[in-house]
């Protein structure tokens, strides 16, 4: 059995399934859990991609550790969606780090990931907690700001198509402390279809946060293997000479569990190719 | 119809294909370019995506602006394989330019890439001269030595193999000027097939030149979306003050015509995340 996802007309990824291990319609989106030939089992979610045991490191030490070494001590962090634990797990890694919410709108998608994918996620570290709750209107009523916020959604239809409005990123500055920093998952930049939401996503940072810029991850399993990631904070640069320093010792002290990035990757990620900032312009 | 490629399992590419537009088996391999649905004509050779028309800009930019602007003053540039033409497109837009040899075993892939890819190469150009000629025994006996190399190869199966060894690298390096550079294509690092012949082609190049580097661009119908290519020199880094200056300033004056290549890129592409730095341990 193939599993396909097509990302630019009939142009896309193709991957030998052996069997399915979970399937479920939720209230929100299609669940499935797909045992793989290569990559392990990999979760997707209304037919799109999300993660394999064997790609997931790329995404979630990319998405994770970019604004958590950027800022000076986070204690208190915010993950929307990541309802398979990788994001969490990377957070976590932080010694710095007192609590971590994970704001996951759909109980399957954690029922399916600690079943399944057993080991991308870290749910019982007491530091950890998971509520069933819509992402969207979590951050409209925070009292209690956080210092990181992560935006770990799926692609900008269905449940998520909200996680790339101006008023949610709005609501998310609002919920940062003053030093906060926020990361999201923003696309392929090879996917035409996507370029508007891109493009309106980076323009509301703009608009909102002190500093925004987009960075790259290669993601074998994500359509084109190109993926974007936002990084925006009220003030810190991602190549601040101090934030530089923390990462070069950060990582040092980290060294065994990081897989992709480093601190040359935490600097080179922002290289973005000419085509790539036509679609920001 | 759907063309497919798979390289990790059942994993791999699918793209969807109109028809077929040239399809011959020549005494080195089977040749294809296929009219797709969303990429324009794109070339095969025994089954594996060589260039589409609407994604072969991130390649040929890669492979060619990066030792050519590395050197000082390239004149005389040897390019092996290249067939569609495109390596020697972007290697001409540099004024300094005097010479072009490209040696491409196949005369069909260059007939092939005239006829149905005709934006990609630039074939007119008087400075261009093709060699239908064995790369591997060319090196062997330049008298005339060059200031860049480019090997622009298929993967390591069939007539491109020897492209891998160890000799074939002695021999561009001493067909190399005193200020010489070499690039070369070196496949996936997703490709675990792979990893034995990247691992040998960049301890080959450690022992042969003064500086050898992997550098990484995004392609993404190439597998997994991850390319790595090497850069190896006889002195000068890529990453040289030197060598900066004339990224900026060659750049500016070249902008139009670059879709992927840039200053920051020039830097970052070299960038290794963790688990490609071990393949090379």
């Amino acid at each position: 059995m193939q599993f396909n996802e097509y990302y630019n007309g009939r142009t896309g990824l193709t991957v030998g399934v052996n069997k399915v291990l979970f399937s479920e319609e939720t209230p929100y989106q299609k669940v499935e859990i797909l045992e793989t030939d290569t990559w392990g089992n990999m979760m997707t979610i209304d037919g799109m991609v999300m993660l394999s045991e064997k790609d997931e490191f790329v995404y979630h030490e990319m998405l994770a550790h970019v604004p958590m070494f950027a800022h000076p001590k986070p204690r208190r962090v915010l993950i929307i969606g990541g309802g398979d634990g990788g994001t969490a797990r990377e957070v976590l890694r932080h010694p710095s780090v007192e609590h971590v919410d994970m704001v996951e709108i759909d109980e399957a998608v954690v029922r399916a990931a600690k079943q399944y994918l057993p080991d991308v996620g870290d749910f019982d570290n007491p530091k950890l907690h998971v509520r069933f709750e819509d992402g969207i209107t979590f951050v409209e009523k925070v009292s209690d700001p956080y210092d990181v916020i992560i935006i770990d959604g799926s692609d900008p239809v269905g449940p998520a198509v909200e996680l790339f409005s101006e008023s949610f990123y709005r609501n998310c500055y609002n919920a940062l402390t003053p030093q906060g920093i926020l990361s999201s998952q923003t696309e392929s930049p090879w996917v035409p279809s996507y370029h508007p939401a891109i493009r309106k996503l980076f323009q509301s940072l703009d608009t909102i946060f002190d500093v925004s810029r987009m960075y790259l991850a290669y993601i074998p399993l994500y359509p084109s293997g190109m993926w974007s990631l936002a990084y925006a904070s009220k003030g810190l640069h991602p190549h601040d000479p101090e934030v530089l320093d923390r990462v070069v010792k950060g990582t040092t002290s980290m060294d065994d569990s990081l897989r992709y990035y480093n601190p040359e990757i935490h600097q080179g990620s922002f290289a973005l190719p000419g085509f790539v900032r036509e679609i920001l312009r």
